[in-house]
């Protein structure tokens, strides 16, 4: 392993690549279809089609994780790339529309048969939070030949999201990404995405980050079931000697970063009203990432991220109208 | 002609069924691409293409003049059926998905070959006006054959798009369905669209109305087009002569109801902050319908157009997440 060059990508993200698909619901809607508030679920397509059904009139917009961090990375100014499948039809079109008119390399090629373009069933409650149900469709068809070796190598980090942990062919694209990007002495970043994703793959994620992960992303549910302790405390000082930097988010408590012996502890921004909470943490890590690509001290990023998180959840869907790097230089970033 | 039973639809809507793609552009976006702004036009699909790409991230939603309406129309609890046509793609599932969802009845057989679903992209400018480039796709092959007699025979007032002149075989399905409309005694409404629609279309306009329309709804630009006069009251006076009962709408400055000599002057409704101006007028028309087919006096339906169409511009898009029955009744209707 050789010093680095300076990468041509701050940040390459690997991801789902998905539509979402936003209805408002009554919490009467979430019981009556057997769903748990607040969490992400796997759907096939038969389900998504009737759950599609039952649901009131949509608005259509790009989402996906990582896609979302990406996204708001390249707002925030920053040079972002992309790597997730989609198929050759028309939500396949709109998904890389709206991440390349920000000026995202995304060049993974669309699928040309097999299932369509992923979508996500987001149901959003008059409390703005929010209930997914994600049939994957092409998404979960990542493999490792999607994986250009020469932008992973140019990236200087990468971000990779857990939920890329279920199918099985995207897994292994994710591994062969972690490989090449510590050859080329690039940081790799993950995600842990939702803690019932933490549960499905607890013993590999565990691995991964004793051995790959350089920083890790996590709310509180997410580290508390990683190490399947009862407390925050015990997880913050479980994750401390595993993992060089840690970002636990806590929703309205803020956030915590835990850097080997350093623990700083940030507050959330200020809200005036949830709207929407899609996509909150996906752009917690985008501020982090910002302000960390920049070379920021990591308190300084944390708090940029808890600006961007206050900033999307005051809006419906995941991906900010106004630029980032506008809101915070006018917050004084 | 007998006198009519009473119907299984207040309202049936025959019109473009578009999804629309809104993205927030600058005024030195519409300069560049040589767009007028608050007009509609209609592009090819290569155009389509290149402006969608020059585009930023974009929301999708169901759209399209008269198929807002009658969304409208259901949120305001009245019964509502369209008749439209889309592919059966993706698009095409999510329009039926959204119109459906409302309770508005919709059964035209969606094309199985052919161009795909029609969108309009609606450039949302920073004033909140909105300006449209529609690629018409498979809304354009609308036929006489899509026109269910039985469905017309059964509907109260058929409402039919100025849009819907445009594509030849389109117009054949409108004159069948006024045609049969009339012989089963009922009532036939117009909306002239907008006024370079009015210029294309000037001479069978004035023929239909004068023959065929009992309600005309237009805008000040619409109606100065349709008599080629300066001024609104040289308009007001041209079409008392040629239309039972004629909707004349002029944004803030409120509108005018002619019904013969009778005419009605309605403020608008105070507005807060335009957040985009897509669905005023096809919202104005919803309330005024509703209030029209529940028998209400037409100085009160205009007020309930008003009412209707001040919620709208202050959302983004043109189909309302809260129900207008609520907002109606919250005003006092």
């Amino acid at each position: 392993m050789s010093t680095p060059q300076e990468a041509r990508f701050d940040v390459l993200g690997i991801g789902n690549a998905i539509v979402d698909v936003l209805a408002n619901v009554t919490e009467e809607f979430l019981i009556k279809h057997d769903l748990v508030k607040g969490s992400m679920r796997l759907i096939d397509e038969v389900e998504a089609h009737e759950l599609y059904e039952a649901l009131g009139p949509s608005v259509e917009m790009s989402g996906g994780s990582a896609a979302n961090t990406i996204a708001g990375l390249a707002s925030f100014g920053r040079r972002a790339a992309f790597i997730g499948k989609v198929r050759n039809d028309q939500l396949g079109e709109v998904f890389a529309h709206d991440i390349r008119s920000l000026g995202v390399h995304f060049n993974t090629p669309p699928a040309t048969e097999g299932p369509s373009t992923a979508r996500c069933l987001v149901m959003i409650t008059p409390d703005g939070e929010r209930t997914m149900n994600t049939w994957l469709g092409a998404a979960q068809n990542l493999n490792p030949d999607d994986v250009d070796e020469a932008l992973v190598a140019d990236s200087a980090i990468i971000y990779l999201e857990g939920y890329l942990w279920d199918p099985p062919h995207a897994k292994d694209a994710f591994r062969k990404a972690a490989r090449i990007a510590r050859e080329a002495g690039r940081k790799v970043a993950l995600t842990l995405s939702d803690s019932f994703c933490v549960d499905r793959h607890r013993e590999s994620f565990l691995e991964l980050i004793e051995n790959q992960v350089d920083i890790l992303f996590a709310n509180e549910a997410e580290i508390k079931a990683l190490y399947q302790v009862p407390t925050f405390d015990e997880a913050m000082h479980a994750i401390k000697a595993h993992c060089p930097l840690a970002v636990l988010t806590r929703s309205a408590a803020g956030s915590v970063v835990v850097e080997g012996d350093d623990v700083h502890v940030i507050e959330a921004y200020p809200v005036r009203k949830v709207v929407d909470a899609t996509g909150a943490g996906d752009l917690f890590a985008a501020g982090f990432l910002a302000g960390y690509s920049e070379g920021r001290p990591v308190a300084e990023c944390a708090r940029l991220g808890a600006l961007a998180a206050a900033e999307i959840i005051q809006q419906v869907g995941a991906r900010s109208i106004r630029p980032f790097h506008e809101i915070a230089r006018e917050n004084g970033f």
